[in-house]
C-alpha cells in the first residue's frame, strides 16, 4: 500500500461537508488519520457515534496539532475567527484551506492569521444537497463535481499541488483561479438561483394559508424543484449572501433587468421574444447534461409517483 | 370484464401529455377504443409507429367521430380554433375537455363552439416533464398527482362526474373549483417558477462565452436544477404567458416586491431578515413533501455522481 498523501488531516466544522470529506477521505485513502471538531456538543457526539473520524476534539485548537491539512467547514463568516483561533497551534508546513461558497471574504479574513511557514489555499468543493448535520454526508459527494482553489499570498506551488491531488483522490476535477473570479461566477451559477429560489418559497409562505395549502398541493407543476434549493441551511446562506454581497447585488441587477424585458413582453403580448427565450434556454438544458452535470433522465429521475397516497 | 368507461376516446395533440393520456388510458382499460390526430405528419407517423393510439385521423374534425370523450392537448391559445372545428361534429353526448394550464381562456375560446348536448369540463393534469414529443409520454405521469376541473356554463354534473372518474382511473386525485382561481393559484405554483427560471437561464445564456461555459461546469451549485423547468416546450410557455397574462403579472409583482426586500436585506447586511426567510422556506419544503408531491430524498435523489468523466 502506498503511503497516503496526509498524515493527520483536521476538520472544523462536521456538517454536510466536513463529514463528507471525512467518509470520502477514508474512503479513499488520503490520510493515515482524521482529526474532528464542531462547535456543538451535540455535533461531537453523533459524529463520535458514526465512528466517522479517529479523533474528536473539543476545539479547533487542539483539533489541529500534528495535523498537516486543516480543512474549515464552517459558514464562511465564522472562518475568520477560526484562523484566529488555530493560527498559533498550527504545526510548521501544514496546508490550510476551507470549503466555503464565497472566497475573496474568506482569503481577507484568514491570511492575516497564518503563522509564515504555513499555507492557505481557499478552496470551495461545488457540491451539496440542501440537507445538513453529520447525518447527511456521504463519500460519494464529490465525485464528478468540481472543486476550485483559489491560492493568494500565503500559498505556495506544492500547497496548490498537494491540495489539487487530495480532492481528485476524493473524485473531484480541479480549477485554480483567483478569489475575485470565482465570486462573480458563483455568484450567477449558485447565489443568485439560491435568492430567487429563496424569494419565491417565501412569497408563497406569505400566503393565506388557503392559498399556500394550495400551491403546496399543486407544486409539482413547478414550484416544488424551487423548495429544494430553499431548503438548504440558513446560516450557511446567511453568511454567504452577506460575503459576496457586491457581487450577489451586481448579478441580482442584471436578473432584474432581465426580468422587466420579460414582463414587458408578457404585457404587450410579444410571441417572439418569449419563443426565442425559451429556445435559447433550453439548449443551455443540454450544455449542462453534455458537461456532465446533470442527469438527462427527465424530471431529474424522481420517482415518478411517490408511494403513499395522501388524498 | 366490467365495460370501460367510456367507448371511444379522441386526443387532439399527440405529444407529452396526450400520449401519456393514451398510454394510461389503454393501461387502465378506461376506455375500448382511442383515436388520435396531431397537427404534424411526422407525429402521426410517429404514435402510428409506436402503436399506442388504435386510429390515427388526419384531421380533428375526423377524430371525433363517433367519440364520447374528447380531450384537446394542444398550446392554449391553439384551443379555441380546435373546438371550432370540431364543434359541428362532434357526437351528441359527447364530453369534451383539454389539458391546457390555463383555463378562464380556454373556457372562453372554446365554449362558443360546443354544440347543445355535448359538455365542456376544461381540464388541467398538474403533470409534466421538461421533455415533450411523442417519445417522452409514459403511462404512469398522472399517478398521485392533482387534475383540476373547472367546469363552466357549458358542463353538467353528469360529464364532471365522469370526467373525475376518468382522471382517478389514470391514478390522479381530482379537484374541482372555478376557472379563475385555478388561473390564480396556478400563475404563482406554476407559472412564476417557469418565468423566472426561463430569465436565469436566459440571463446566463447571455453573458460572453467563457463565463457563460464556467456557470454551465459550476451548475451543481444551483443553477442546473433551473435549467431543467426552462427546458420546457416552448410553444406551450408562450401560450400559458400570453393566456394568463393578468394572474402571472399579478404574482410577478409580488415576487418582485419581495425580491427588493431581500435585495434591501443584503445591501444593508440584514442578517436576522435573512435567516428567518431562509428558515420559513425551510418548512415549506417539508410540507410539499408530507404532501406527497416531492421525494424526500436528498437533491431529487438524482445519480451521486455521473457516469462518463467529461475532465
Amino acid at each position: 500500500m502506498s503511503k497516503p498523501l496526509f498524515d493527520r488531516i483536521a476538520l472544523i466544522g462536521l456538517g454536510l461537508i466536513g463529514t463528507s470529506i471525512a467518509r470520502a477521505a477514508r474512503a479513499n485513502g488520503v490520510s493515515r488519520e482524521i482529526a474532528g471538531t464542531a462547535r456543538s456538543q451535540k455535533t461531537r457526539a453523533r459524529v463520535r457515534e458514526l465512528g466517522i473520524v479517529d479523533d474528536i476534539l473539543d476545539t479547533p485548537a487542539q483539533a489541529v496539532k500534528g495535523a498537516d491539512l486543516v480543512i474549515v467547514c464552517v459558514p464562511v463568516c465564522a472562518s475568520g475567527a477560526i484562523a484566529k483561533e488555530i493560527g498559533p497551534h498550527l504545526d510548521p508546513g501544514a496546508i490550510v484551506t476551507d470549503a466555503g461558497s464565497v472566497k475573496l471574504s474568506v482569503m481577507r479574513d484568514m491570511e492575516p492569521h497564518i503563522p509564515d511557514g504555513c499555507f492557505l489555499v481557499p478552496g470551495h468543493p461545488i457540491a451539496g444537497t440542501e440537507q445538513s448535520g453529520p447525518d447527511a454526508g456521504f463519500a460519494e459527494l464529490f465525485v464528478n463535481r468540481w472543486c476550485i482553489l483559489t491560492p493568494g499570498a500565503k500559498a505556495s506551488p506544492e500547497a496548490t499541488a498537494k491540495l489539487t491531488s487530495f480532492w481528485q483522490a476524493l473524485g473531484s476535477h480541479v480549477d485554480v483561479m483567483d478569489a475575485e473570479h470565482h465570486d462573480l461566477v458563483l455568484a450567477i451559477t449558485s447565489h443568485i438561483p439560491h435568492l430567487i429560489a429563496y424569494n419565491i418559497v417565501g412569497t408563497v409562505a406569505d400566503l393565506e394559508s388557503d392559498t399556500r395549502s394550495e400551491v403546496i398541493k399543486y407544486s409539482a407543476s413547478g414550484f416544488r424543484d424551487f423548495t429544494r434549493i430553499a431548503a438548504s441551511d440558513p446560516a450557511m446562506w446567511r453568511d454567504v449572501f452577506l460575503a459576496n454581497k457586491d457581487a450577489v447585488l451586481e448579478m441580482l441587477g442584471r436578473f432584474s433587468e432581465d426580468l422587466s424585458g420579460l414582463q414587458r413582453a408578457i404585457r404587450r403580448g410579444d410571441s417572439e421574444t418569449l419563443v426565442e427565450l425559451f429556445t435559447r434556454t433550453r439548449k443551455i438544458r443540454r450544455n449542462v447534461i453534455e458537461a456532465g452535470q446533470e442527469t438527462a433522465e427527465p424530471d431529474f429521475g424522481r420517482m415518478r409517483a411517490t408511494p403513499s397516497d395522501q388524498d
